[in-house]
């Protein structure tokens, strides 16, 4: 349950940060020119949150050993499947045996047959129609986590300095993944104004995170230098709901008029647990316009990244999927992913989990999933019920492993004579939270969100007597603000 | 045995290029803009080796389905262990269970545990003197493969458009590693004219090969853009030998004295199978100036790279180490290393196999870089036995997986209205081996070796009967060449 600098970031920006900058390796922090290294690996560093420099200070949560530290809900990770997981693992390690062709060197793009599995795990789990076709498994390519495989899908669409747009709030690793190697500016874009929603009111409504086409414009327009990708996360990290098939696919239409490229990253598509109310449909289903040339007919702009970190909560695994039609930069993606291969045991391990039967000969994966998916609504259901009996402004959670919580109603009064006010509000509210009642949220200002004081509450991060805890503190802290 | 367009190329430089051209990825090729795609990803593509091209397009051996096919002696690779290592694989497979923990986010720079076993293994592999000290986990990364952590320390080191000198002839796929996504120039440092050998012989001797002093000046003094990085390959590829200790001493005090980073390639490090005449001496070693402050006293401009994929054959499970001192590069190098990290399983795999014990209680590891060293021996002699039967020069071979061999007596005459005429008649040459005799070696001027007619031969990487079958060929071709 420790929590290390080591750990892959949940969100990796400055609450320093105002939520309009735009950010580049170019124009980061400068670097001390007495270091024996480059300016770039040092800005690299710079890129990632300095709000966890404040969650590291803090002792964390163990039973015996610190039973008042702080108990961990900002990584985004789900610890609901853990015995499931370990001992299918197992189980797959014994059978399946390591052969004499797998020590050597692999297609740099994945196994084929591995990727042959995971192409029909991701049609069964994205419930693709047939009428869209089938995916081509030439365009898929399997690579050392979804950071890695987007970076190289990044590689191939733009140059260096092309800006990137990202709807915020938003996953803020993404600046480390696209601006630190990549070389990406990332331009968020703003919603609430331009997406017809009254935000006037105490509750900001789930319609005014929705990236139109008027939004798109005018990050577009406001962007410093060309803007080449948007990037969605489709179900939303950290909204914890999927936007709406007209939203994607105004999205998808805006960028085929404009010639961007649109990545969507489903990386939480298999944990859509509220599947009526969410509204999921994948990027993939509604770009697909069939042609008798094989594949979805996604066409040259619409590329697609996945990860087994999150649906399967091996993170450890480091199997990520990058999945394009675009002829042009089929070679690039498969070369450049010379450099995050995985390693073939592990190709081996994940193609039998993702081929393995039940007894009753159900894929053991679907299987798997449902059960994932009852238990992050239980573990949703119970939060939103405390959130609901304190009258606390959320939206209705139905994806992912996110609360998405405006507190903003509990940050200290605003101090007009500092212009970097509401960062420093935030993280006031952050700290007290971290240190009075031991709870470690994600601040959403550190994922660019437009308004300060919302908090992603990741409510799979725990243990079961762990998030237990974690109510009865927050029930602390919302009595204690309330009265 | 078939060698798709997919397996990672032994070597990445078109024959085509002058060997004193300096690449970066701005100079390449020109690209249509027609393509959907970045021209930096297209240019990528373009650093990859033209002439295997030509090798894809003949048939390969099978001994069944094309007993005429070529034979491969150009991958990089040993197959004179497969048994051993399938079978230790798959004991310890069973023997180390999946824990929970490897499940979720691991360490970035790999698990402290493995990096423990790592750096043990590499202390007994180069027989580091217990007077220079000992490895500092804190300094080592273990990343998805030796070409994945050596792009990393190049951004931690390096601006893009710097030049890194490599002496000739090199591993042409650092071409690739080192320009495509970090934008280095490769300047090759020429060292016949600096070495002070005598080169008017029939024979080149191999002191002729020798980065000198005066050759590191001239390449320096010739780089398009600063040189801020030595890259070594030692013991070297393609050569098949060790530099002397003192060569590698003036290359270490050249880059302290001119502020130039040493990276030291010790891939092969562990197939030094004539030790007393190949005299190999780590850099660690070398560069080693013990402080009290722990770790080697390598001091800010000397780094190390090393993986799995030579001595171990095991280059599909994606295992490289780097390893540095510099304190201004170790986060960079770590947080970096999130892009390529190794899978919790095969980091657990490997840990076991570098702290297995044999039954008389030494290490595992150590039983079986002797038996793989004696096995490469054997190879090594019975090529080197019909080549001194024909006279064909060589390198005494005492290291590596590889004879450089110079068969420059049997180019076509050269056309001088030619410009381009010695790579048109070593292309010739190499058609010629692979269409008419069978034989698939690795061409000299791919890896920018001076003088056209020198080739490499992989001799570990044919199983048995295959290598026997390719002494024949040899012998064949050697035979109507010389009558």
């Amino acid at each position: 349950m420790s929590y290390s600098n080591e750990i892959r970031p949940p969100s990796a920006s400055a609450l320093s940060f105002s939520t309009t900058t735009t950010l580049s390796a170019a124009t980061t922090t400068s670097i001390s020119s007495s270091t024996i290294a480059s300016s770039r690996g040092q800005q690299a560093v710079a890129l990632l949150p300095s709000y966890l420099a404040d969650a590291r200070a803090v002792e964390t949560y163990h039973p015996v050993d610190a039973p008042n530290g702080a108990l961990q809900l900002g990584v985004a990770e789900s610890k609901l499947v853990e015995e499931r997981l370990v001992s299918k693992i197992n189980q797959l390690a014994q059978q399946h045996t390591f052969s004499a062709d797998c020590i050597y060197y692999q297609p740099t793009a994945g196994r084929p047959s591995f990727r042959q599995a995971m192409a029909g795990y991701i049609q069964d789990m994205i419930q693709l129609p047939a009428a869209c076709g089938s995916l081509n498994t030439e365009g898929l390519v399997v690579g050392a986590g979804c950071n890695a495989v987007l970076e190289n899908l990044c590689f191939a669409l733009a140059e260096p300095g092309d800006s990137v747009l990202i709807p915020t709030p938003y996953y803020a690793a993404f600046e480390f993944d696209l601006v630190a190697r990549a070389g990406l500016q990332v331009q968020p874009v703003n919603t609430f104004e331009h997406s017809g929603a009254d935000i006037s009111t105490a509750t900001v409504p789930v319609e005014a995170y929705y990236p139109t086409a008027a939004a798109l414009d005018a990050a577009y327009d406001q962007a410093p230098a060309k803007a080449k990708i948007l990037l969605l996360s489709h179900p939303h990290n950290p909204l914890g709901i999927a936007f709406p098939p007209h939203v994607v696919q105004e999205c998808i239409d805006w960028c085929r008029a404009k010639g961007v490229h649109l990545i969507s990253d489903e990386i939480y598509a298999g944990s859509v647990y509220r599947p009526d109310s969410a509204n999921f449909v994948s990027a993939l289903e509604l770009a697909s316009q069939p042609t008798n040339k094989g594949g979805l007919g996604l066409g040259p702009y619409v590329h697609w990244v996945y990860s087994l970190s999150k649906d399967f909560a091996l993170s450890g695994l480091r199997v990520g999927v990058a999945y394009s039609e675009n002829p042009d930069i089929r070679m690039p993606m498969q070369k450049l992913n010379d450099m995050c291969q995985i390693s073939s045991q592990t190709q081996i391990l994940v193609e039998g989990m993702m081929t393995a039967k039940e007894d009753d000969g159900k894929q053991w994966t679907s299987a798997f999933r449902a059960e994932h998916q009852a238990r992050l609504r239980a573990r949703g259901d119970r939060l939103q019920s405390l959130l609901h009996e304190f009258d606390i402004p959320h939206l209705p959670a139905t994806c992912g492993l996110f609360c998405w919580m405006d507190l903003s109603q509990f940050l200290p009064l605003a101090d007009n004579s500092n212009s970097n006010a509401n960062a420093e509000r935030e993280r006031s509210l952050y700290l007290s939270l971290v240190n009075e009642y031991g709870l470690l949220f994600t601040p959403g200002l550190s994922m660019r969100n437009e308004r300060p004081g919302f908090f992603r509450c990741v409510f799979s991060a725990a243990h079961d007597d762990e998030f237990d805890l974690a109510l009865m503190r927050l029930r602390t802290f919302l009595t204690s603000q309330k009265s």
